[in-house]
């Protein structure tokens, strides 16, 4: 019905004038990450039994907070909940049971088709870095990010192979007025990128602004009909859901439009210090966060969040990277195929400063395990920071190229006959090399995966090349790519109506900076 | 029996004293890690058929090579292989029958028993990088290896908490002759470390010497009823197995001293290009070499190896951290699990000439999938860079942090009622954060693993400390450990009677450096 939908505004509008002026060289993306290798059994049942009927004492027992929401209250004492001024008492059980109209499978769709995306099953996919305030640009400045520095991740995310969306908040714009800049962001998404896209949170209005220009980018009857956003809603753990985040849920629940619910936790402060009490309390609120979802709209598209690090109790600083990170990561993953919605989790997460061994480590530790956890949506895939507060291009470029290993790792080895070769050991036999044996000549293209960034050369060759470490690689590759990046194709009537929404929308209101 | 005979050995001979005079304060290494998650099931029981088929193939139809080794011909002909030449052709279900008697399990001695670490089953073990000729020195030198550099090495092993066995050669020491230093090599893990360590096998009477400087060190009876050694063996793939690491294999056999039997393989070059393909190789040559083995000596302990590596058609350079590497990896284990014998891949694996963000990448992708995979015993855990040619002491101590991370994941996190944090929970309620409550105070010293390296400061206080990037706090921490270093005890008569064998060794050959 999607797809009719989609030819019938084809028929009638832009739709068909648009494809054809489609780029004809845009970096082919890969499809997803279709993994059909098992995930990892962190926990068995009576384990999760006993979280899962931890989390329903607290929904019951202990509650949560809807702040300044009367209409949310409402709905919950609606629904059965017993409510205490702003607390919500959610009867055991309840909870479980709103959850179960949320699907477990959606498409978010992208302008270009061929990057519209399944959420849910056996797919992962992939998005970049979320929130920074701060860039570690190309000269190597840690600085506040601006509109210019929002074009280039943009950009780079257009022209990674290995990255499905095109993200939301890659790194705040700082040099615009935060009541105007979801605009800009949203305008760079839809215009540099033709991926999918997330939508703003910020404000319930902004929210909407997202929708309408969704409406003018795919048409008003395919965003009535179709998911064109996959947007971020935190809840502010512990057990709190504020008025700003839930009126953003509402206007994407309402208009069928996917949200992430995501308890945001740097555990040992906004959860329990142990890794069984943190999942006791991100199931909780991801229970009465769907729930929620599907009072307003029973069917929105949603998906089970979990952003969950540990903390370093000499520093209070949160860590990545680290057992107890994964342990969660793996454990939230089983909760959310429990409960049969798409699962969010994972990331480049890191806490180092620079884009170096440490970054890298923790960021390889991340990405492996999400995969093995079997993530269906990872946001911050790539180019994340010190704990967030910074973007990098580098890392970003870098991680990129990781994401690569993702796609090739969650896929079983074939064992056909041509793939046991055992034609080519006889052809080699004991003491031989298969550098030129038939079978190598006919599979050595697509083999083995190959990094577009790591460093493969000899020593020496290396040496009269300056000695580039990663970085310095990452760097001369992100400013190759920038300066190869090709626009993809959109029909200019979309592109100036998208620019009069802005320009009508911004002129409404006085700048405003926090 | 075997600690029986080690006590009589105590009272016998200088055991007691030996113990007694142990230093205090040596740093605590963690035992083993004992793993009780499942491992990743890559392929289903039918793929690991036909690849087991495919290997029983190899081994009847096209055989392996015995070289200049008329003694193993003689041992496979009289156990019913057909042996043409050197050619060994080994019937369809020959091979596995002889590997049923080598151990599932099995004890590897350190002189200091709370050291002494079992081989097998859930098990993993870890040990240092082994072979590299080059050093990147603590001034950023790439010059060849000498005794100092693997001193500073077993010294860095020594103090590692994560790090289970010293090693063998944990760099070339090419200062001293080819032939006289793996007297000096062992003589360094004899006495500056009491962790498990490897012996020689670059030639038989170095493994014969091997054997005799343990008997000095542990006590002949003690080492004729017990396995104080755990020896690479590699494979000359494609499937043929040369008269000195065979040599080796026989001397250490016949003393039930354990061997590691292991193909070392670029796919693609020593292997076919396909992961498949690559598996059935892999087989075919460890059940050959494991078979030979209990041809010399039924029940002689032994591991399955697999050290495997992608290959980049491009350059022709291996490559590490690869999702095809990671596959044979698990592919591996779960052929090793199936014979029933421990399991030795994974490791610190690289191609970067630098300890930067590639070789943190690769060296994660690695560690990470070889837990997964169900590796026993993993060598060259900590400290390799540039595809094995280097050792670096700054990637030891990155490397050997991050092996804390493995000890953790291993463990499935408890889920008792106090893990569970109901109470906490309660406690804190919406709104409130955990840092203070009872318990996080109760439990937060030991809640969440933390880096003893890795930079958790913030921003301003690491810019306040020269903005260290992770190479430069690792080269701050080895001097530190290397200043702090405290030799083990040893009773001097020992230490005198293994300087004495060295000296009687040395002086009955000229030097040779080849």
């Amino acid at each position: 019905m999607a797809d009719e939908s989609r030819r019938r505004r084809g028929r009638g509008g832009g739709g068909a004038a648009r494809r054809a002026e489609r780029s004809s060289t845009q970096v082919e993306t890969a499809k997803v990450i279709a993994r059909d290798i098992p995930t990892l059994t962190l926990f068995d049942d009576a384990a999760l039994d006993r979280i899962e009927v931890a989390a329903e004492t607290v929904l019951e027992e202990i509650g949560v907070n809807f702040v300044e929401n009367p209409a949310a209250l409402d709905r919950w004492r609606e629904a059965g909940a017993d409510v205490q001024g702003e607390r919500v008492h959610i009867p055991r059980g309840l909870a479980r049971k709103l959850c179960a109209t949320a699907p477990a499978k959606f498409t978010h769709h992208a302008r270009n088709p061929e990057h519209s995306v399944e959420i849910g099953g056996d797919n992962l996919v992939l998005a970049p870095v979320y929130g920074p305030p701060f860039v570690l640009d190309l000269e190597g400045n840690r600085r506040y990010a601006t509109l210019a520095d929002f074009h280039d991740f943009v950009k780079l995310g257009q022209m990674s192979p290995w990255l499905h969306l095109s993200g939301g908040t890659v790194c705040e714009p700082t040099d615009i007025p935060a009541n105007k800049r979801h605009l800009d962001m949203l305008l760079a998404h839809m215009t540099l990128s033709d991926k999918p896209f997330m939508g703003a949170v910020t404000e319930p209005e902004r929210a909407r602004h997202s929708i309408e220009m969704c409406e003018i980018l795919f048409g008003t009857e395919f965003v009535a009909q179709n998911t064109v956003m996959t947007s971020l809603i935190n809840i502010n753990s512990p057990l709190t859901f504020d008025s700003v985040m839930m009126g953003a849920l509402e206007e994407y629940a309402t208009a069928n439009q996917a949200c992430i619910i995501s308890p945001f936790i740097v555990g040992g402060a906004m959860s329990p210090v142990t890794v069984a009490g943190t999942l006791v309390q991100v199931f909780a609120e991801v229970l009465a966060g769907i729930a929620y979802s599907q009072l307003i709209r029973p069917g929105a598209p949603v998906i089970f969040g979990a952003f969950v690090t540990s903390i370093d109790m000499n520093s209070g600083a949160p860590t990545f990277g680290t057992p107890e990170a994964a342990q969660i990561t793996a454990g939230a993953g089983q909760l959310a195929r429990r409960l049969g919605v798409p699962y969010r989790s994972g990331g480049s997460f890191n806490g180092s400063k620079l884009p170096d061994a440490q970054a890298a480590y923790e960021t390889a530790n991340s990405l492996n395990l999400a995969l093995m956890s079997g993530v269906n949506f990872m946001l911050h895939a790539c180019g994340w920071l010190e704990g967030g507060l910074v973007a990098s291009p580098e890392k970003f470029v870098m991680d990129a190229d990781q994401l690569g290993i993702l796609h090739r790792l969650a896929r079983k080895p074939s064992v056909s006959d041509d793939d046991l070769a055992l034609d080519a050991i006889r052809e080699v036999g004991p003491g031989g090399h298969f550098l030129g044996c038939a079978h190598t000549q006919a599979n050595f293209k697509t083999a083995f995966w190959r990094s577009n960034l790591l460093d493969y050369r000899p020593y020496e060759t290396w040496i009269d090349d300056a000695a580039p470490d990663t970085r310095t690689l990452a760097n001369r590759k992100v400013r190759k790519l920038l300066a190869d990046y090709e626009q993809p194709g959109l029909d200019p009537a979309i592109r100036d109506a998208l620019q009069d929404y802005i320009a009508r929308r911004k002129s409404e209101v006085a700048d405003a900076f926090s």
